[in-house]
């Protein structure tokens, strides 16, 4: 397969989301038009996205609604199960492991790791957290695909070398770091607070 | 003030937090160096993200700590208060409003709007939900700053215009929809439902 733009790749999740929400509505067709608008780009851009994947749709009738879609979470590779170890036993993690959204799309929480003396070895829902010096053993044996890193700013660089070392290629990083990784790992940042401020910084600099 | 691009302002983002750890653990000073570890940058582009405000740091000795992110704070604007409308009455808005690190940073929940007729004039927290069909007329009475939307993929372009006709300049987006919104309207968007996408797209389609 050609390399997707990662910019591809986020419009791929917005037709998903629209083409369930129609779904859901019991509409059977939808309109390279439509997903346009929903997307904020053009029609011929949805055209030319689709057509990455394959021929889909029909001229003058649009694109078929559960076919589009079954088609569009098996490229996003929505159909598999990940096995996820969350990297920092905080509120964040708690948060995602009770998520029902993150295990109804396949992630699966299998392991939950910190470097605190005073979280390891506490009851965690259905875990036990354990030490991170764990993690690379514990990755050769489960399998984990996906690593939510959720620990403070300055542990983080260490916390995720020890991730790469233990041959995870997928990070959700929460921490309010940029992460440096090899090339073959790939990351998405949620941030908030950084959105945030890049919002106030625009209101505060607006017009000058 | 020159255009500030948006990673700029996500690097300061990234280095007020360091700082804001630093001063934490009672250290008065930090290098380049160590700002530019944490922030996955070289110590040219700290220097370089920082010049853009004014001199900072002392040859040899570093940034003094308090003094800079104080400077940082006040770049990002975050020494104001910003009034807030929460625009979807959903659980989304719900953990905003109780959130603790966003009125910390000075953003003020002022206003819940809903379309929905079944969620209108219910109480929440310290407010009422009103109806979408009043943010224009309550923006002009509070001057609202800043908008969450936070409403269904579907419902999200005609809230949006209401809210560019409220004349508000800067929204977080919660909705997994790409907004388009006039050239002085800022927006930013928290998807994280795309982000896990983005990482099993990945993970499926590696080494092909």
């Amino acid at each position: 397969m050609k390399r997707i733009a990662e910019s591809t790749v986020r419009r791929l999740s917005l037709y998903l989301s629209f083409l369930e929400d129609t779904e859901r509505r019991g509409l059977s067709t939808i309109s390279s038009d439509e997903l346009a608008r929903l997307g904020g780009t053009t029609s011929a851009q949805v055209r030319k996205d689709l057509s990455l994947f394959g021929s889909f749709g029909k001229r003058g009738l649009g694109y078929a609604v559960p076919e589009l879609s079954e088609k569009l979470r098996e490229i996003l590779g929505l159909g598999r199960d990940w096995k996820v170890a969350i990297v920092g036993a905080g509120k964040i993690g708690a948060a995602l492991a009770r998520y029902r959204g993150f295990a109804e799309r396949g992630f699966h929480v299998a392991g939950v790791y910190d470097s605190d003396d005073a979280k390891i070895g506490k009851r965690w829902e259905s875990l036990t957290v354990r030490s991170i010096s764990e993690l690379e053993k514990d990755s050769s044996k489960h399998g984990y695909d996906i690593a939510v890193v959720a620990t403070p700013a300055e542990s983080t660089p260490a916390v995720v070398k020890q991730v790469v070392r233990a041959g995870i290629k997928a990070i959700l990083n929460f921490a309010p770091v940029q992460l440096s990784v090899p090339s073959d790992v790939t990351v998405r940042n949620v941030n908030m607070a950084m959105e945030l401020e890049g919002l106030s910084f625009a209101l505060t600099n607006r017009g000058e």
